[in-house]
């Protein structure tokens, strides 16, 4: 059987994540890596090109796996390459996702490819568990909590604003609170209430910190409204206690079927690695997006349009043998 | 909007989680109750049927939820609904679902209709688990613990044997195993190691015990190959302790990143009641297979066929704003 011709858009932590996940995938190909540099050395030693030539591998490449960040890069990379490409992108800006969806299926069905928006662990997975657990009980309430770990999404946005050289943020869920679900107790929780956020930044020498800490607080979707801590380190701190990337969640859903009883569901991941976990969930959605592709489909999706099924390198008759 | 017309087919625990379900839902409608019984009063007070006049609902009916016994009811009533309706079952005779899925799929390609087949929590839920985990972390290991908690399948099928009366059957995961797996030690374990099987059955005056003990523990896909303990009570002692159905489980996947990073992910279960639980899957997916059979699916499928997405009954511009 045919490859899948995967190509990476962006070579950061995520990128890196994707390109191991693909090498190890035997149905999968790596066909090459897209970034604004020039010559970029890859892991794999697989070809990179700068990102404006992409068109020129618009019959040579399945899938682009966008991994730039939902701040800046991929409200303007997605649609540019949906273009030409079916495209598989994590753009983690919750507020922002039904916009974003939207100008991506203008462009997929215009060019007939598919684009996969939100695609990640939150979103993604969690979000997959979020519509599984509140279909089958609806009278309920839900919880995510994340944590404790890094956030790619929020590093990221902090690492935008000026006068930031570098900068981490870690999500860590308030223990009381999760007690308080876990025994059932049905508690009206608002994000705030679960969570604390922790940023760990390093300023440029002549950077105002007054100012970097109130970019951060109030920045709008990513920190208004939860309590934000900012710590100014030095490079040296940042490089000795910030640089592996653990992270972790749960989704979990109380409710009551229609006689009373009360049923919990819950998933639950513990993650050493985030960017290769995140880059390994769109990886199979890569696969699953270019097979829903040549199902005839076209415009935009998230991972609640998309066959489960799908995902894997195994055929259906197979899954139902082993897995079902 | 139209609401979706629900028949079902089969009165016993899971018929009437069903009902329950389906009367909770603001977009389905109960349309009528079918069983081998005459004149067989629901709890809903809904009409009930014979079975064999079920055809007389060809176009008034969108889905039939067969909730018999995947032993012997459903190998005959699945086909035979098909051929009329959308059906959506709960065959849970793990080794016999490529055949029962084959059978289907065939009549479902010659009416036209969907076939939704091994809907529940496992299989079902943990088989959604088990790929959606597989296919992202394919490197690493798969445990799925059941329990503690009655098994309808199982005590179904120990109910059919000659000389019972009554009988439920307790799965139990053994906690060493379980503890071994959480701890990331990847232990090489069969679902022998992992669980006992504990059946309490009431048996017939003029009964064989033994016999039934041995057709017990020796039946094919249900109990050989486990550590099985049957007990033999009174009727009374069975109406007193062994009435309430809680349940429970796991699928856990322990797994690697291509750096080799631990990865650990987990869905779990906590049942007050296992009937009203997957009573409530089935009417999910009810509400999912009637929206794939109108966008022109025929034939059979699984839970990994149909998109999450159509689990809900909201729109997916709702979920895209409020669940991803």
């Amino acid at each position: 059987m045919e490859k899948i011709k995967i190509g990476i858009v962006g070579y950061g932590n995520l990128g890196k994540g994707v390109e191991k996940a693909v090498m190890n995938s035997k149905d999968l190909e790596l066909a090459g890596v897209f970034t604004r540099r020039k010559d970029m050395k890859t892991e794999s030693g697989v070809a990179s090109y700068l990102i404006e030539i992409a068109e020129n591998f618009k019959d040579k490449i399945d899938v682009m796996v966008m991994c730039g960040g939902s701040a800046k890069d991929l409200p303007v990379q997605s649609p540019e390459m949906l273009k030409n490409f079916n495209i598989v992108d994590s753009f983690d800006n919750h507020g922002n996702i039904p916009m974003h969806f939207d100008v991506l299926n203008e462009v997929g069905k215009q060019s007939g490819k598919c684009g996969l928006v939100s695609v990640g662990w939150d979103p993604g997975l969690f979000s997959l568990a979020r519509a599984v657990f509140s279909s089958i009980l609806p009278d309920g309430n839900e919880y995510t909590f994340w944590g404790k770990g890094v956030s790619q999404g929020h590093s990221d946005a902090i690492r935008k604003i000026a006068g930031v050289k570098n900068a981490v943020q870690y999500t860590i869920p308030k223990e009381e609170a999760l007690m308080k679900v876990l025994a059932g107790e049905n508690p009206d929780l608002s994000v705030k209430d679960k969570h604390l956020r922790e940023c760990f930044v390093v300023a440029l020498a002549d950077a105002d910190k007054a100012a970097i800490e109130n970019s951060i607080k109030t920045m709008p979707n990513y920190f208004d409204g939860y309590d934000t801590v900012v710590h100014f380190i030095t490079e040296e701190e940042f490089n000795a206690s910030h640089t592996t990337m653990p992270h972790g969640g749960k989704v979990i859903r109380s409710g009551k079927t229609a006689s009373g009883d009360n049923q919990l569901l819950e998933l639950s991941i513990k993650l050493d690695s985030n960017p290769d976990f995140t880059g390994a969930i769109l990886t199979a959605y890569a696969r699953a997006i270019a097979k829903f592709s040549k199902m005839g489909n076209s415009g935009a999706f998230t991972c609640l349009d998309v066959p489960i099924g799908l995902l894997s390198e195994k055929p259906s008759d197979f899954l139902r043998k082993t897995i079902i």
